[in-house]
């Protein structure tokens, strides 16, 4: 999907795709796939981790850490992003705001939800869609 | 709302306005309005269902005994898309990958999700909108 | 984020931004912001209440109210809105129908559905986005 800057309309559409693209990629276990989201020196900050993770090697490696635990307890994750405000900023960056869902359904079992977030992204356009530059995500519940 | 097939934004943005427009029919009980989102042959797969449903009067027939159990169990049912994934294809098709929740709430109760899905669908142009031609729904706790 | 009233595909996309923008404000306990995200007689109706709410001054105080006793319970809210339909109107105005949820968040537990809603709104064109001229709000679970 293109991902002409300069149009709002086009910004707020691509950036949508872009979000389902990655989520998909992660609740789906292709953590290399979703860890080339990011920029190479991309950085994932969170009020649950002491430190932010830098960089896509690093990004796999959580990924794959958190897809692992739950294939090990039989869980199926999903990521949903909502009520996305984006903006776009003076040096071509995108600054997006969204709320952030994580959704866990056990085998047999009814879906619940498990963590509500708000996410903060530094988005940087890379061929005709996006990269995040920096990622913040505040969970509701700290 | 007119649905340039070319375009990849307005292609996007046309498909979530589609999909609300039929989740919002089967919601309500308009389940032959709801039905006719679908090509006359429509098809819907689900891994919860042994076969496959075929054609509109299928389709409604369906939909109408889950809006009367719904009903008759004194709950409101919402389907829920989200993290929308278009992709158009060559032959004039559009291929749109998403996320589904059920929302079910009681009277005089909360809501509580009911189900987690994936609902691949293939779309096939139709006046200024679109029609699915197949829809295959992956429940996340089978 | 322009809106021009005229093209379906950019309208569905701007008020997807506004209501972005509306629902962050009342999330994060800006309420004379929400309030100016109506018209100044815009009017809030809702069959949880008896009487429709007039007018962003007594709109910012039923907000302020509810975000003071969310905060005083020491949960954090979400409101959630998808599956969006717009539909512009020969007179200007946009009408929209969502669905809405009301997620809360307790420190140290996890999130609940608290509310399931369908929200409708007649909005009017104001500077380059909307003001709700109407809201009403219907509670699933009434």
């Amino acid at each position: 999907m293109t991902a002409p800057v300069t149009d709002p309309v086009a910004l707020h559409t691509a950036v949508q795709q872009f979000y389902a693209h990655q989520m998909q990629a992660m609740d789906s276990g292709r953590v290399e796939e979703w860890a080339e989201t990011f920029t190479p020196d991309g950085v994932f900050a969170a009020n649950a981790f002491p430190e932010p993770t830098k960089g896509r090697p690093a990004l796999a490696a959580v990924a794959r850490h958190a897809f692992t635990e739950a294939e090990t307890q039989g869980v199926v994750r999903r990521h949903w992003l909502g009520m996305l405000y984006v903006e776009p900023r003076d040096d071509g960056t995108v600054f997006a705001r969204s709320y952030a869902l994580v959704i866990i359904t056990p085998k047999g079992g009814a879906p619940a939800l498990s963590r509500s977030t708000v996410c903060e992204d530094v988005l940087v356009p890379h061929s005709n869609s996006w990269l995040v530059q920096e990622r913040a995500v505040t969970r509701d519940d700290l």
